[in-house]
Order: C-alpha cells, then structure tokens, then sequence
C-alpha cells in the first residue's frame, strides 16, 4: 500500500480514539444523538471535506460524503457507523468508515478512473440502539422498515424522545422516513467490519454470506416479594429460581442446536437484598443459522422457563446478493465465505439493493467490549481488500 | 378491651396508612430521612404531644415519648420503627409504636399506677437501612456498635450521604454516637413486632427467644464482556451461568441445612441486551439457628461459585434476656416461645439492657411487601398482650 495512505489511515485512528471513550472502563460510549456522537460526526464531515468530497446529511440523519456526481445513480456506497454500545470497542462501525475514507485515498493514490459510477461512502446513524433500543435505525428509516412516528417516540432510559434527542442535534425529526430517491440512486453497497467471532482463522479478511436470524425476547418470572430472613423454603414464591434454572437450560440448549443463547440484561424488583425478589427481568438473546433452528431453541428455553415471554424484536436470515458476494470472493482470491450472527446495516440494505460485507479478522473474538481488538496488518489488508472490490465494481 | 382504645388504635392506623403509600405497588417507601420518613416522625410527635407525654429526639435522631420522668431511671421502654424497605408493607415497624401508644392509653384507662418506674414509646430511626445499606443505624449508634464517623459517610444509591440526609431533615449529624446517659436510664426494652413467616400457627401473641445469626456477602463473578450475537459458546466467559447455578446450590445447600439463603439483589455490568456480561455482583442473604450451620453453609456456597466474595455485613446470634423472656411468657399465659431470623433494633438492644419482644401472628407469612397482613383481632390481642407484660414490669 502507498505509504501516504497508511499514514492518513492511521491519523484518522489517532483522531478518533479519544471521542467518546471512557476513562473507567475503556471502552466507548458514543450513543446516538450524544455529544460523543457528534464529535464523530464532525470528524465525518471534516473528512469530506478535506478530501473535497461532496457531504450531504439524508433526511434521516445519516452522512454520505460523494466522489462524483451523488444524482447520476448507480452509484457504489460504502462504508458501516460510527457509534458504539455502552462501553464498546474501538473497531464495531468505526473500521468501516475510516477504511472507506482510505479505500477512496488508495484509488485517488493510484489514479483509478471511476468508469462514470459514483462512490459514496456512508456513516448511518444510531446503528447499535444502545441509547433508544432499536438497532439500525437511520438505515431502517431510509429503506422504510421502521415506520417515522415509531421511532420519534422511542425513549431512552432517561425518559428523553428520539425525535426530542434528533432536534437538540440540530437534526429535524420529522423529515425522518423511506427516502426512495436515495435507494434508487444506490447500484450497490458494501460494508467492512471487523469480524467478531474468531471465525476466520487465518485469513485476514473474508465475505459474508448471510446474517443468521436473530431476535430478542423478554421473560417476566413473576414470583412474591418476601422476607428473605424469615419466609421458609417451602413458603417461598422466588423467581429467582426460575431464572437461574432458565439460563442454565438456555445454555444448554443453545449448545444442542449449534446456536447461540445469552441472558445479558436483567432487572429485579425490589432489588433488596433481605427480599425475595417479587419479579424477575430477563432479556434473551438467541440466534442460529436457519429460522426453523432458532424457532424450536426459543421454543424450548420458553417452555421450561414458565416465565411470561414477549418478542420484542426478531430479524429474519438475510442471505447477502449472490452475484455480487461472488464477484466480490473471486476479486479477493479464495478468501473465506461466512455467516454471521451480529445485524448490521447491510442486513437492512440487503432488501432494497445488492448488498455485500468484507469482514476484517478478529484475533480474540471479543467484540462490544473495550478488549476488542484488530491488529493492523490486518486492517491494512481490509484496505487493500476494500479498495480492490470498488476499483472493480466502480 | 375498652372501647375508647380501640377507637385509638383504629385512628391512628387511618393516619398513618397513607403516609409514604407508592399507588403503583400498594407497598410504602418511607426510606429514612425523606419525606415519607419526615411525615411518620410528625405523626409520631404528634400522638406523644396530645396524650400530654414528654418529647424528645435522642442525639441519634431516635424519638421518644416519655410517661413518667425520662431522668428517674430504670425505665421500661417500648416501641419499634416506622421507616419501611422498598415497597414494603404496613405492619413491620408501625405495628410496634401503634401498640405501644394503644397500650399506654389501656393502661391509663384502667388507671394502672407505674409503680414510679417510668414508660417510654421510642421510635427507633433507620431501622431497615433501605437507603443507606446498614440495617438498626439508630439503635446501633445509641449502643456505640456503628462508628458515627461511618454510619455519617454512607450514600445512597443517588451518592447523598447519610449524614447530610440527615442534616436536611433537621438533625444534626455530629451529634450523633454512643448514648451511655440514656442507654443507663433503661430499665428493659420490649418490641412488639408483627411476625414475618407464619411460625405462630393458632396463637396470636407469641414470645422471641432469639435472632438467628444472619449476614450478607456480595458474590462478584468475574467474566468477559463480548458480542452475544457473534462469540461461540465455547469462547465465553459467561459469568451469568456461574451467577445462575449458584443461584441455585446455595437454594439446595439451605434445604439441606434447615437453614436459609436468598440472592434478592443483583447488578449487571454492562446488563446490554447483546452484550454477554462483564461482571454480576449478587447478594447473598443467609441465616441459621447457630454460627455453625450458617458458617458451614456460606462455606459451600463460596466454594461451589467461583466468585470473589465480601462478608458485607454479619450479625452473631441474639439470645433475649432469659429471665424477662420467661417473665413475659408466663405472665402471657404459655403462649409460644419462637426464634425469628429477622434482625430488630431489639437484637441491638440485647447487647445493652435486658430486651425482649413480643410477636403477633402473620396469617400468610409475608412480610417485606405490599401483601404483608395481620387481621385486627390479632393485633388488638398484641396491644392486650403488652399492656398487659408492661403492667408487670411497671
């Protein structure tokens, strides 16, 4: 690679490691609609425009900075998010948009022609739902699978509207929705991100091949507030219990079926140490590779908890555009073809245009964590990678 | 009973059930030193100053109600605690000040004369430590068993400390400590308090012989946070699956004991719906008929969760004056004679001036909730049964 490239891919790195990281932990907080978030917005806008790209914000809130003319159409988008989940790591999203800004910097190096199609490199907005509990939202909105009135009304644990949060960012809220013009204007999109399962062995990068289904249910054990000093055993109603036994069969089930079950968030009522608790809170995270997999899992975990289970969110498999996944494996040399469980913005996309990933290796496979880690030739190659499949699709 | 007295107790159940009432739950929050708390000690001046009794709050912020001359000594002292845990119910605590004004107004009714020992009615402040986290702050700081120094740098869970909580409210927070003056002008204390796990089977009234030893240690298990969507099952450290089985062998390991263990608390870092869990901290809350049984029991319960754990908080076993226990029953007429495994101000007491306490029956065994229940005969037979144990005494 031509040494000015590194050199301005690792300034974007050293720019954007402060913002919004997290004394304590180390990890990143950058919510959206956040201070944090802004200041990842403003690095987005400055990079556009020292690179003299065109920078435009959609209707729903997302960046795009264009080289060429954003209304010829058929143009070629890339790029993945800025922001993070609560204490997350440095590499989710922003990769993505700061090896777009070098893929774009590698073709200008070498003087490729753009054959007439326009490159877009895209920061969607609020990709990870750590702040409103929805994932994808500037993209959901954009393709119209998340309807406007719906998403201004989502709350934050504050009590604080997205369409309230939008506003004070200076962004108007009820612009938001479908923007048919932009996904007509899109030939195809294509999304780096780190790889975040240690699944690609020894290959740097890879192509994606589908989004397992995933969804996200909520189980109410309810139980009765009592005592913890004095109610016997045998008097108690604790659904404590419940829970506990739920998490071990969940797991156990999840290794069953090959797939993946996670109890990571739970809320107790009261929450007292001397008290039987009166109610227990539990979200399961459960995912595998085809719907029928994941359906009898929940199923089971559902059937044995006895708790009272909502589906509060559920994404069918998303099978990547063969020709384009192809074209983008062949262009690379044989590099690995993988599913994986995490969503994505490219997962929305996928429905309204041809859409592909590449995937950077993840040497731990810890990711949503301030641990998580890539190593930069890694990175680099990801560029290479990156630059390689827009020279040929461009 | 006389009429007069009853119509008494009945009134002062209708102003105090209100006060502090959440509409949401039914369950009271009358955490020490709010509001809630401010209103049940106005009410408390309040009965004391219209039955024409000497008024006082103690350097601990403890009130006092005096019959007879505080200074002459060898006092009788009765009562128990207004304050509340979260969403708790209406007899624990209130239950014993109520009796205990009811049973001053029989004994004046009937014109007992005193014998020249003077009555107290005490209200014991902070005796749930629902805010602060130390249980009994009022009647450990008059024993000199809490350092004022600590007990004034506990916080609650917004960062207020206890001692300018209490600052706010009126009380001066450097005046508090060890109360030798008043401890020494206590001839015997005795609570009455509402039963909490349904041992008094047909009896209304029973005696207490002792407290279990009891305690609370915080388990911290230790894990890696990680994408849930993405890491295999094989490369987590899930500290949610530790948390959960010994959840469930520290419910085994109590039945095998005869004794108890609860996880009623627990807080999840980062508790993110996709994200496994970095840390779980739980509390556990055990007790025993003896040190050994309860000892041994913890022991197994550590040992089995990998966790790292702090002893937060431990009390040894409460054996209640002897002679004044056996005083009470026989005066009662063989009523039963029952240890309970919840802490009192009285177990506090017991290490200074002979205690005892009475209990009234608790049809359902709840306590420490909204369904908390005593019938009113019930009580009405505990407010006969102490009038009755401090006409002896007097």
């Amino acid at each position: 690679m031509i040494d000015q490239v590194e050199e301005n891919f690792r300034g974007m790195w050293r720019e954007l490691l402060p913002v919004g990281r997290y004394e304590a932990t180390g990890g990143y907080r950058r919510h959206a609609w956040t201070t944090a978030d802004g200041e990842c917005r403003a690095w987005f806008r400055e990079q556009a425009l020292k690179r003299g790209l065109t920078y435009e914000v959609d209707r729903n809130g997302n960046q795009w900075a264009w080289y060429g003319d954003p209304a010829a159409g058929d143009a070629i988008v890339t790029g993945s998010h800025l922001d993070s989940v609560p204490d997350g790591g440095a590499y989710d999203g922003p990769l993505g948009v700061v090896s777009a800004f070098a893929a774009l910097d590698a073709l200008r190096e070498r003087g490729t022609a753009t054959g007439g199609r326009p490159l877009a490199i895209v920061n969607f907005g609020d990709e990870e739902g750590a702040r409103f509990g929805v994932a994808c939202v500037g993209s959901r909105l954009m393709a119209g699978v998340l309807e406007p009135g719906h998403a201004r009304a989502l709350r934050d644990q504050d009590g604080v509207l997205l369409g309230d949060a939008m506003e004070r960012a200076g962004h108007d809220p009820f612009a938001i929705g479908r923007d048919d013009d932009r996904l007509g204007r899109i030939g195809a999109y294509v999304e780096l991100h780190v790889e975040q399962g240690r699944n690609l062995g020894d290959a740097p990068v890879g192509v994606a091949s589908a989004i397992w289904p995933h969804g996200r249910w909520r189980f109410d054990f309810h139980g009765e507030a009592n005592h913890a000093g004095t109610t016997r055993l045998e008097d108690r109603r604790d659904p404590m219990l419940a829970y506990a036994a739920t998490v071990l069969n969940a797991r156990e089930q999840a290794r069953l079926a090959g797939a993946l079950a996670t109890f990571g968030k739970i809320s107790v009522e009261p929450n007292g140490t001397n008290a039987i608790a009166s109610r227990v809170t539990a979200w399961l995270d459960s995912r595998a590779a085809d719907s029928d997999t994941l359906d009898m899992l929940v199923k089971e975990i559902i059937e044995q908890s006895g708790a009272e289970v909502t589906r509060e969110s559920f994404t069918p498999v998303v099978e990547f555009d063969r020709p384009l996944r192809d074209r983008l494996a062949a262009r690379l040399g044989g590099v690995p073809v993988l599913p994986t469980g995490a969503g994505h913005d490219a997962g929305i996309l996928a429905s309204a245009v041809p859409t592909a990933m590449l995937f950077v290796r993840n040497p731990t496979g810890v990711s949503h964590s301030p641990a998580e880690h890539a190593e930069e030739a890694d990175c680099l190659a990801g560029v290479t990678a990156l630059a390689s499949v827009l020279e040929d699709l461009l």
